[in-house]
């Protein structure tokens, strides 16, 4: 198993274009060709890097990509992953390689950066209007036979968009589209089984578009009452499977086979059961799950719920936090108190602010844990601010290593992040394209 | 007044280099050079971008500008705005053409970024610790001589930091150091005068250090009370003009002038005033204020304490919001329920969700103001719902156009902003660097 498969000329040239100084992480002060990144020597625990640094460890990325594709064959469904976590073509790369059906992407700007990185089969989980959107994805369509795009759809509205742009496109095959089933008070899709019925007519009936299959996103329904949760998703999950056999009574589905995707990062065992249960309609079903939090996890809000995940499921050596941001002690104004140099533009603060997990002084034996009473309790733009129990001998110059809650809203706050083995050595550097 | 001066090679290499198809808001479906998209003839109210798009409204850009000159010539103030609020060149490069006397940086990478892009003269306001940050800028600082930058120390160990690289880089002239003097229970800075006349003194008897002046950060003192705000922050500024009498009167000071630095977004007026009465010292003082949200401001956070400023000096034609986020109806899934093409990828949400402000329908007249009620309740990372009165005609497909709170939260998600006129024609991109 390779972590970096070869993506192509692109993921090539990416190895080859001269990072700049000014990349956050980076120590450089003349470009460097991202390709020699691994062989500086850097150690983030020797300070080599500049701070903040957003890190992903290796063996934590590659343990979970098996973890998932074991998942998935156990479970006979296929992972088209949620790629707008990471927006990284690398990561990208790896989740195809080690058996990713797709990519599920949330925005035509995802669409068009993922096709040029050699992503050959998007799953667009989300509505397309917009009309240069709709002109931007169907000149990728026709213009490339061998990409391959599934769309939502959940109002007539937005089906006759989708219609008008691959007529006016002249798409010399037809739209794959998928009917969203919503939850009432929640996000998108249609809050009927009637409403997606009558939707699902509409698009069989559409010409240049092909009903795929149905998709929904229980991943909405997490709240204080975790019992109630699952209540409810079990629900919504029936919804959707009575949903598919009704759509198929009525011989609506067009392509060769009915594509069933829901499956967040939270429940996507659920998921998996409830499309198993899904069988002897009049074409193959293809479960797709779309989980983008699996690969690098966090050590807040989705590490408690897949540990939920791995227990209901009884399933042990469970997904493993690959990602850390480590800053720098900037000044120690008060006895209780460090400031970091990490904020808001750094690591994530909106489902939970950053754990501090673990202090380091470069020379020294080390990373040490924090002790439990350290914690973030409050980020500026550019500084965090460490509350410390008393007596803690944190100075100036140490170094501090965090975890962060929700793993999509630290990604976007690097263009670079770095990969490093167990002992911080810095092996490559990977992109993102947000 | 020009928006966009010449700002050398580097500038005009931005405008040289392609734009690729993912970028967020931009309509290509190939690569497209950065100069031609003024020539796009793109409207957005035509819906001839991609949703979600950010756009700056040039007048309001140049009237920002102006005022701010203006404000600055009348209170004797130079002006080094925060550039972290926008980390564009050609945003600085518009704020050095009127009069801004440098750029307040926040850290080395940022610093780094703007020297690439011919900013000659850096404020970076805060500590500088980190060894690759120290040896990064003090490379720069040797290798090109005609590079000014002011650090600031408010520790014994950050002096120690600052003095040990100067002489292992053999950097040929002093490094100005600024005390940072603080706020008890607030982010970094000394906790007393007695502590930042120590610091003074140790930096001043430093080799290769210069005691350039003194900075402080009062913005932090936005609370509930505003009454209370305004007299800490005066009592916070009386402080920080009696330290400076104090090291002068020592000698402590090494430059040409002595610098005095504060001055957020919220309070430079009171931070001009208290600086004005500082005469009398040794040599001539240059009270530097730092405001970063003044250029572009908001309809929230910021939107709120400059109209409190401009009240408080009797100052009409005050500064307007320049920066919109405008995005789609993607789905009307319940009576009084949008959801919009925008998350919080893609407009801040850190003090206060964005305000929706305006619809459109392409082909009709507008943009109409939203009714009061109408409001962004939540965003995930992709998506915003908007919360409506019965019966408001908005459709899927329909425009919306928010005001943000918060500028820097939402420019770090956008590497490429669009200016347009008052009628929302696209006249050019301009890029960020975070």
């Amino acid at each position: 198993m390779t972590i970096l498969p070869d993506g192509g000329l692109t993921l090539a040239a990416l190895e080859e274009q001269a990072l700049q100084p000014g990349t956050k992480g980076l120590p450089i002060t003349q470009p460097l060709r991202q390709h020699m990144v691994g062989m500086q020597g850097w150690n983030v625990l020797d300070a080599d890097t500049s701070f903040p640094v957003a890190l992903l460890k290796t063996s934590s990325l590659l343990h979970n990509l098996d973890w998932m594709r074991s998942f998935c064959a156990r479970f006979d469904a296929v992972l088209a992953p949620h790629g707008k976590t990471t927006m990284s073509p690398q990561l990208f790369g790896a989740q195809l390689a080690n058996g990713a059906w797709g990519i599920t992407l949330a925005t035509a700007p995802q669409v068009l950066a993922a096709a040029r990185f050699g992503v050959r089969r998007v799953l667009l989980a989300n509505e397309l209007v917009a009309p240069a959107d709709l002109r931007a994805l169907l000149a990728l369509l026709r213009d490339d036979p061998g990409f391959e795009l599934f769309v939502l759809a959940d109002s007539p509205e937005g089906v006759r968009r989708l219609a008008d742009a691959v007529t006016a496109a002249g798409l010399g095959r037809p739209l794959p589209v998928l009917v969203e089933l919503g939850i009432a008070g929640k996000r998108s899709g249609c809050r009927s089984v009637e409403d997606a019925l009558a939707l699902a007519r509409s698009i069989a009936a559409s010409p240049g578009l092909q009903l795929a299959g149905i998709e929904g996103y229980e991943g909405l329904l997490v709240s204080a009452d975790r019992a109630a949760d699952l209540e409810r998703v079990d629900a919504f999950l029936a919804q959707l499977a009575d949903l598919a056999r009704q759509l198929d009574a009525e011989g609506l589905f067009g392509g060769p086979r009915i594509l069933l995707s829901a499956g967040g990062s939270a429940y996507f065992d659920l998921v998996a059961r409830a499309f198993r249960g899904v069988d002897a309609l009049s074409r193959p079903v293809l479960p797709v799950l779309r989980s983008g939090c699996y690969l690098t996890g966090d050590h807040g809000h989705y590490l408690q719920l897949t540990a939920e995940l791995e227990a209901r499921e009884g399933l042990a050596g469970g997904l493993r936090p690959a990602l850390q941001v480590w800053s720098i002690v900037l000044s120690r104004p008060e006895p209780t108190l460090a400031i970091l140099s990490m904020g808001k533009r750094d690591a994530s603060y909106d489902l939970g602010l950053p754990l501090a997990l673990l202090a380091h002084r470069p020379g020294q034996a080390g990373p040490l844990m924090l002790p439990d009473g350290a914690r973030i309790e409050k980020m500026n733009d550019q500084h965090a601010y460490l509350r410390l129990p008393d007596g803690v001998d944190l100075r100036v110059g140490d170094l501090v290593g965090c975890g962060i809650s929700h793993p999509c809203t630290t990604f976007d706050k690097w263009s670079v992040l770095l990969l490093v083995d167990d002992d911080y050595n810095v092996q490559r550097a990977i992109n993102t394209l947000f």
